[in-house]
């Protein structure tokens, strides 16, 4: 039998951009004893920009660094795997630079890569700013993206939103509104239905009740404002149906959310970034979850961003990334508990 | 020196659907003191679907009839303008028929008639069902174009969308979202905020500050997701601003309301349907209005619809309608106001 240590997942936590919160959330973060009932967390960084964090933050914590090369199995927990690459006295806060883009980048790099060398059973991370990630790799889209290619999968990826327990996945994301119609189809519709419903069941859903949302206004209002919801999204949902997936839809984007609220569905899949994006922030801004999903581990982080605005006057709300850590936590050991056989 | 009486606007309020709650709402609204200290008002139906609405809604009240074309400047306060053109015993609750929708459209099309001329300040109704009214008239289309065609006038229109004090104005509306984009000119967003500026400076806003929401996701995340908020959305802004209005932006879509809530803004303007109606629904969707501006007299209703499953259980919130019919009041006041010379 395990031991109830060596049972709980191990979460790599990446420093985001060192000019905003990230920082203090993180040291926050580490301080955390619901999070140490959770997993074993290294922290990936430098130990001079958490340590800054934690005076900010007015946070006191006992955690270990290693440098970057070394072995984690001896010791206690949790540890902070230095890579010494960044001098909070160099950093400018509130400012958006490629030394603060490429800090994150190393980090998450970091922590992708321990995942994918099974040292980590998932990896979440503080918030990024896409300008500073840009100066440091100019051709940085997105999270997905990066750590697809970090990864090397291929397969469909997509993004998830979670607050509280009620999931939103969409179609399409970071695309212009003008293209977001020709991008509707049938097979990406089923494709995110699939990615949620599966996703979810690993996050402890048994059957997860999923409804769709319209593309146009009162979901075309029966062709008079739009046919995708007839030729497109309808079909792709009874193709779920008959796959065994709990969907419905589509509803007119506009309810959907209220509906939701109140229960009577776990997730929404919406056609484009702002319909779901809109709903979400309203119900739980600071509350909200990021998961990236179909990586073969999960990848979470607070659906808020860098907040240069407040930046190191420790007011920081951990609320959202306490829910990533969590969730990730959650993820990971029901992973943990599929791969082991009931009779260990 | 006018009397109070005769200083209150008359509000035309044409009964909807007579399928769902609008019977109902209609009797309600019609016996809340409230309502008669703001305004004078006339209800437009039949008088047999309104004493059912009612009796299903359990309130009594004194209201006299008067023929459809019997003159109304003589007694008392409320009146009913009895069309007697639809028989309650033949409407099946809950079904959209075109007995129906020719009910709705008939007292619609009167109270507009009274409102051009001039026997009635603003219009009010209770909600419609699209289906019916299109099974009824076939070319309708919506609630503006139905009543610029009635009223005969060929300028800007638009629908606003009110939650207590917080505005919503769009730039476009009932169109398929893959048109959207193509629609969102300078020209149209500059109408657009002039159209809200004007309308809510009647509404009682000395100088209404006015958030613009961008396109596309991020506000297009500086160009990186769509070029419409630096080529057509941000110099609209700026004209507007060179005219007097208080405009800014544009701001990303999926905060721009947790903005404007937080009281930073008194009204928003928003590219498409759904962006404002998916925050202002989940914001308050017991309470919101919608007002058609760009008309001669202000024309507003609840912004929920016929509520179908619940109609004649009494139960209907009338939060809406009564905001509806209060909103109307006062801006008919202050036109009033504005066109009565200081001294009288």
């Amino acid at each position: 039998m395990q031991s109830g240590l060596q049972s709980k997942p191990i979460i790599a936590l990446a420093m985001g951009d060192p000019a905003g919160i990230s920082p203090e959330l993180t040291a926050k973060i580490a301080a955390l004893d619901e999070v140490h009932a959770a997993a074993r967390l290294i922290v990936i960084g430098d130990r001079r920009v958490f340590d800054r964090g934690a005076e900010i933050a007015g946070v006191r914590l006992d955690i270990r660094s290693v440098p970057a090369d070394d072995p984690l199995e001896a010791g206690s927990w949790p540890v902070f795997v230095d890579l010494g690459h960044l001098d909070p006295a160099t950093v400018e806060q509130g400012v958006a630079a490629i030394e603060g883009g490429s800090f994150a980048l190393k980090n998450f790099r970091h922590a992708l890569t321990m995942a994918k060398h099974g040292q980590a059973d998932a990896v979440c991370f503080t918030p990024f700013n896409k300008k500073a990630m840009r100066l440091a790799h100019p051709p940085y889209d997105d999270e997905i993206s990066f750590s697809a290619e970090e990864i090397g999968i291929t397969g469909p990826a997509s993004e998830f939103n979670i607050l509280d327990r009620l999931w939103n996945a969409r179609v399409t994301s970071h695309v212009p509104l003008s293209q977001v119609a020709s991008l509707i189809t049938t097979d990406r519709v089923l494709k995110g239905l699939q990615l949620a419903d599966s996703a979810m069941r690993r996050a402890g859903f048994e059957r997860p009740r999923l409804a769709v949302a319209g593309l146009n206004p009162h979901a075309g209002d029966g062709g008079n404002f739009g046919r995708e919801e007839i030729d497109v999204i309808g079909p792709a949902v009874e193709e779920a149906r008959s796959l065994g997936i709990e969907a419905d839809g589509p509803f007119p984007s506009d309810t959907v959310f209220l509906r939701a609220k109140s229960g009577t569905f776990d997730g929404v899949l919406t056609m484009y970034h702002d319909q779901g994006q809109i709903a979400m922030k309203l119900m739980g801004f600071d509350r909200g979850v990021t998961l990236l999903g179909g990586f073969p581990f999960p990848i979470c982080t607070p659906a808020h961003g860098t907040a240069y605005d407040i930046a190191g006057r420790g007011i920081a709300n951990i609320g959202a990334t306490r829910a990533a850590i969590l969730l990730a936590a959650e993820m990971a050991a029901s992973r943990r508990r599929a791969a082991t056989p009931a009779s260990l």
